[in-house]
């Protein structure tokens, strides 16, 4: 499948290998805070360098926010374009206090690289990088025609990217598209994903008194904006883990009963995860399993929720305000546009007297289904097969790729790979990330087998 | 009523005396915060000095938290004893940026003397040494024995009190207390609280996975702590005002025809109080006025609450744990002791699946009605209308101080005087807290014609 001395090139570079992913890992590229804008431009500058290196033509290119980087090698007529899409920069790290070891000092134990990036998405993508320089030494060139789509904006929820697809859609065109930014099913079994939720990230801002006032001689009369709040936000969900949102289900898609009893049929270990999460019982929604609950329902959460006295023992105030991010999760065919409004009318209607609300949208993608049936797909068991001995299973993802939807709607590519190295236990968004070492090893042979296997194809 | 020579001195001290007082509030005396626990010390110390210098016995006592001053001067063998009490430690001046000027380097404009403490409770309690000060000067001896009784844990809830008084007894025995950590009814228009509130001091925190998690990948299926938090505290009170923890109102005391009719006869000015507070309306509880909300009735409120991502933008994370301040302020005949333990049950039997709570309780102290027909009483009625030039208004408080049940209860003092010289408007507890320079210069007099007032009585 992979040419011997590609494969001895990859065997023989793995130090060197991780020792540059231990370069592009410890630049903070916090694409959230602004004052983290400057790392994120050097995070995007090191990929374009590198690729710069192996011989693609490419350019930062600005957008609204952090630049997208692009490069391309397309020598081929014939053979197809492979469009790899991976994104550089990556979630916040708090609570520091968590970290075994700091989240840029990227540091290797137990056969792993922990720092903050490491499978989202740093690691995942550098097998891209990897597998590429190792074609190209000890073959001179690549099986297809690559493109190389970096976006610095993924952990935002990918805001800048409809535009950017629609500006440079003929430069972006491309048969097919890899997306490594999952994982496998579990540590020994590789996925491939043919869904993704959608998602919409709120944010509301309660205000009462002009300044905190004193809860002992104003409490009972003023309008506690931390109470309203909380009156908020508890009529959006039941106790049975059911948005109560007016209209929220109207456009779900119900779980067919081929795919219920596939999901069924899948190995999943509940107690390895409750070990993992530290938690003694899932809740999933009434009626409905633990992957259908993740993968296949819309789901409302808080992520945050902050106002008042925050500090140690007590403080009598009534709080000036309160806010709490609250995000939910989208299934086909809910329509984000449609639930941010659906979101907001609900807000306005039960928030209580004496206080006003400020509704802010953060970010909002789709949700997505790709075909199961595609020379893609082909190409992607057969490779996941070779590198980890084991034939993928087909899995949904509870979480959001925005950029996804806009590749397959915007460029009408519809031969989507969600195919992830990461295992569920890295701990992506979550203190003392971590990629193995094999992952970082399997991943690059995958990502080789991917391209001499879509080679072999001709361009559609 | 005041000796002229006294009233000469006092007119010729207040440049001075204003001075002292900005050395006295300079001194970041934050009883909360352990880390200021030296500056607690210092102002304790400021404190005793200053007693020192005008005659007065005593010492710092030490508890197990900050000390008590505790000082005498009780030279008359027939005279009565007048207890003063008063606390010289302040609330946290957060949120910092909300202050035109630091809260701890204070600023004299307008008229008043802004600094954290100014009001609640150092300005206040400085009128007393004030007023010590230039009885002695003037008249070489004080019209009754003098005991100063000064607190460094007010702002806790007094969590020491109990005990120190029981331990001292003997020391702290007195025919009168006199308390000035409050306010006059409005500016021009002094009053004698004869009602506090008590209160029930909790913190909730709830803990989901052990550490934050993917919210695409677990949303749905794992218990939020945040909705947890949300679900719990949103059982605790109606949107009518009503608390909802069963028992709560057992032994609340109903409030009497003739006392209805006194509040509501009160000239209480609803809109300036609204602008103050820059709220457009009230919401009493049901079926109550707003002074009846605020002084006789107990309510349920949440002074602070936090749970995962407060940052800018979205970090999309079930967080690890999610926390909130809860208080409750109690009336006649409620038992904080009971309450507490009401609310814990109320909780433990709320608390959804899949999250465990920890409940901590930081304070506690009891409600407080004092007599109206007293001979102290009759004595600060007097000295209010002498200083103010008009007579005060009887109110009760919707605030706590811990200690005048106590002080009541434990001392077997019956005539506890509740008369404060600050403003509704002085922000007590809040940003750009203040204080009068006239309330300064009144609260004197009524001090001086207070100690006259009462010398002239016979040691009961």
């Amino acid at each position: 499948m992979i040419p011997k001395p590609v494969l001895s090139h990859i065997n023989d570079s793995q130090a060197r290998y991780l020792a540059d992913l231990i370069e592009f890992l410890r630049i903070p590229s916090i694409s959230m805070y602004s004052s983290y804008a400057g790392d994120v431009r050097k995070a995007a500058q090191w990929a374009l360098d590198r690729a710069q290196r192996l011989g693609f033509t490419g350019a930062l290119y600005e957008t609204p926010g952090h630049p997208v980087v692009y490069a391309e090698l397309c020598p081929h007529k014939d053979a197809p374009t492979l469009l790899i899409y991976g994104h550089y920069d990556v979630q916040p790290a708090e609570p520091l206090e968590k970290w075994l070891t700091p989240p840029f000092e990227p540091a290797v134990r137990d056969g792993a690289v922990y720092a903050r990036g490491a499978t989202d998405d740093k690691g995942q993508l550098f097998t891209y990088f990897m597998a590429i320089e190792s074609i190209l030494s000890a073959e001179g060139e690549l099986p297809l025609n690559v493109k190389l789509f970096l976006e610095g904006e993924e952990e935002l929820g990918s805001p800048n990217m409809d535009a950017f697809c629609t500006a440079h859609r003929e430069m972006l065109k491309a048969d097919y598209v890899a997306v490594s930014d999952g994982s496998k099913f579990e540590k020994h079994l590789p996925a491939i994903e043919y869904g993704l939720r959608g998602l919409v990230y709120m944010q509301l801002d309660v205000q009462g008194p002009a300044c905190d006032i004193h809860s002992g001689v104003y409490g009972g009369a003023v309008a506690n904006p931390a109470q309203a709040l909380v009156a908020i936000i508890r009529t959006m969900r039941d106790d049975k883990g059911h948005v109560l949102i007016p209209g929220f289900y109207d456009r779900v898609r119900a779980i067919e009963p081929w795919e219920r009893e596939q999901l069924a049929a899948l190995p999943l270990n509940e107690e390895s995860i409750k070990t993992l999460l530290g938690v003694d019982r899932f809740v999933p929604e009434e009626g409905f399993t633990f992957l259908e609950s993740t993968w296949a329902r819309p789901t409302c959460e808080i992520n945050g929720i902050w106002g008042g006295f925050q500090g140690e023992g007590s403080k009598t105030i009534i709080p000036a305000s309160a806010g709490a991010k609250v995000s939910m999760r989208l299934v086909p065919d809910q329509d984000p546009l449609e639930i941010m409004r659906l979101f907001e009318e609900h807000v306005r209607k039960v928030t209580p007297p004496g206080v006003t609300v400020t509704i802010t949208a953060h970010a909002h993608s789709g949700p997505v289904i790709v075909s199961r049936q595609s020379d893609a797909i082909l190409a992607a068991e057969k490779s996941l097969t070779y590198a980890y001995g084991r034939k993928p299973v087909f899995v949904r993802s509870g979480g959001s790729i925005g950029v996804v939807v806009t590749m397959k709607e915007q460029l009408g590519i519809e031969e989507v790979l969600l195919i992830g190295w990461g295992n569920p236990e890295d701990g992506e968004h979550s203190p003392n990330e971590h990629f193995s070492l094999d992952d970082f090893y399997r991943g690059t042979l995958a990502v080789a087998a991917l391209m001499y296997e879509l080679g072999e194809r001709k361009a559609p």
